[in-house]
């Protein structure tokens, strides 16, 4: 395999399972606590997390383990990677996303495709998503340079704590909010609220990578000059 | 001790420990939940990555910490242990998960062989166990190569999370399939419905095993040409 | 950027995230668990030990991420930093503290302010915040000098057993306190109650420094020596 | 401070700190789970893993961070340390695990001394705690070993999983057994039920010494030979 081959499939089987592991223990968790959304919320949670440690360590040194086009856009601005493989990586990203949703719906025996009714707008919500993806861009734009070994726990870590503290349960992710409009179960969203969804996660991130730029600025003169 | 005797007695404790730690925690999970199957499954998904993390960190320097068929084939295909060691180590797998369960239900005061009654079958299953096989190997095949000193945490971090995103609750394991059908508790499979989980198993290895292949491959290349 | 405008936009954006965290944990679980404050209380310390986790590590090299005014106090005492530097610090931490409420508030369609109602005062209580501060500052002094990669790791497993252990839910933070004052959701506190914590605090924390002092000593005596 | 009161003190406060994490968040558990003890335990376990982790790494290098007669008699078999230091360590033990105990009560305004209720006897628990010991005392001598830095987080995460796979919820130190017959919360014992317990987990810790003796065995020649 090429070298852009082999980041594609990285991203692409990354992606697929990080979202079946979302949905699918969000129908687990919603099927087993019967009614009690704090138990199927507090195993969706760590479910979560969980995969995303396990996904950024075994993907990040082929791709990067971006799984998310915020992120793929962020590295793109720091030249991490360039413009025709930022673009081919997103596009993988979402068709893996909703891959991985069909893929948990046929583990768990339910119609493939459902166009999601959970009602997720409003300013509040906005602002849940605006500060979720700024939290999880600050993450690891500062993870990367102050402990990079360390950046698959933290994004799992901030996820965990992301999906309790902010009311939409911190989507902060452009191809996981698509993704999630095709599934009725705990983790869905309605189709109409997606747009909402992704340009708040927009503002997030462009706050976190001036705010990374400013916090980083000093030290990166620092660097030049020693 | 000689050599072999050392690592199959690791591999014998090490697997019956996995098996009392999976079976227990699910017989305590569902007594004090009260039928509350949502922390039940917590508490064994917890309490199992627990176990797998301390297993493999303490017998991984002796045996390799299989604890599993499909793992020691897939590291037989590696060359890195023989075939009359290969064979030895999965006898050994299957009689200690099966003194596993017993000591559980020892311990638990329950009768030490029960059938299992837990009806585990059909395609979503199969799949659920297909996927959930696919995706162990691929961390452990990955992270040995990325991140050694990780494999431990991943193991237990993917095993927890695919606890939840699987409809099977993710057996991944053939030694632990066949002893989980001779307890009717919570951790539970129905005898006859064994052969299909361990074929589905088998598929989901060998599809890991080439996908670990095409995403390495390249980097093989690199190192030998370096 | 000066340096101490980088320091204090850390401690800034820390503090205001932790408290965000906290309180916007609390109101989740509690509205997802529906009066099973058990639920509420495990994913309210859980997310606060992920936040804890990720701020400390991100912003620990930028501001030594104290987001605790008694931790401050400490470093000060230390020498780690001047005086006026210290009390930027802390007022800060207030400020920042106070805006994280606001902002959990807005992202939950929570009236912004809200005096809160929830009774904490009596011996038990500020016996508990004593110990929690006491074992707080303990983490972190001997963390230091012990394991310091391991501080963030170390806070964050400390502050979710303390949240259990205690009677008062641990709360070992002057800023955090005040803040607190601010919301009559699961995290709040009543303003005329935020005097006896503090001073209990204090207690903790004094007993603390004078414990890692012993403790430290000799090793230190023999550093000097050797 | 002299070396052996160092030792002591942080031996003192490390068992006490254990206690009182034990103790106190069996009865937040309790008291906030209102008759779930499935939730009782997930907090109970998981507040006495994250405070195992913290005490074992900020007590490890002054003390060894014991906290457990069955811990420290090993390390005398070892060889590290003199005999009149196990003792004492001993001894301090047995009272600071009191102490902890008694903190945790007052913390809770409850009475501070109250004989256990909680029967716990008989073969399935002796045998638990047998089991509970073994496994404790494996992961301890092994880890040591294979991966010293990991020892904290090893004995948290086995201590976690053995309080859900055991019908005892391990208590596999003396001390810890001892003083938990002095309350009638969550996490009591009957006095009369200590004895047995303790021969329990006396069995538990030979079998583990010599488990370990034959497993490092080999390892110990080659690294003579070497």
């Amino acid at each position: 395999m090429t070298s852009l081959s082999r980041r594609l499939t990285a991203e692409f089987i990354g992606t697929a399972l990080l979202l079946t592991a979302v949905v699918g223990s969000g129908i687990m968790g919603q099927t087993l606590s019967r009614g009690n959304d704090g138990i199927a919320l507090l195993a969706n949670a760590a479910a979560t997390a969980g995969a995303l440690y396990v996904l950024i360590v075994i993907f990040g040194p082929i791709s990067g383990a971006h799984f998310n086009p915020v992120v793929t856009v962020a590295m793109r601005l720091r030249g991490e990677l360039g413009r025709t493989e930022a673009i081919a990586c997103i596009v993988v990203q979402l068709i893996a996303a909703v891959a991985g949703v069909l893929l948990a719906h046929a583990m768990f025996d339910l119609p493939l495709i459902q166009p999601g009714t959970h009602v997720r707008t409003g300013w509040p919500q906005w602002g849940s998503e605006a500060v979720a993806t700024f939290g999880l861009l600050l993450t690891i734009l500062l993870g990367m340079r102050h402990r990079p070994a360390a950046v698959p726990a933290l994004v799992a870590s901030y996820i965990f704590a992301a999906y309790w503290f902010t009311s939409s349960t911190s989507f902060a992710n452009p191809a996981v909010t698509v993704a999630r409009a095709l599934t009725t179960t705990f983790a869905g969203i309605r189709p109409i609220d997606v747009a909402g969804f992704i340009a708040a996660q927009a503002v997030g991130a462009v706050v976190a990578i001036m705010a990374a730029k400013l916090l980083l600025s000093e030290e990166d003169a620092r660097l030049r000059a020693g």
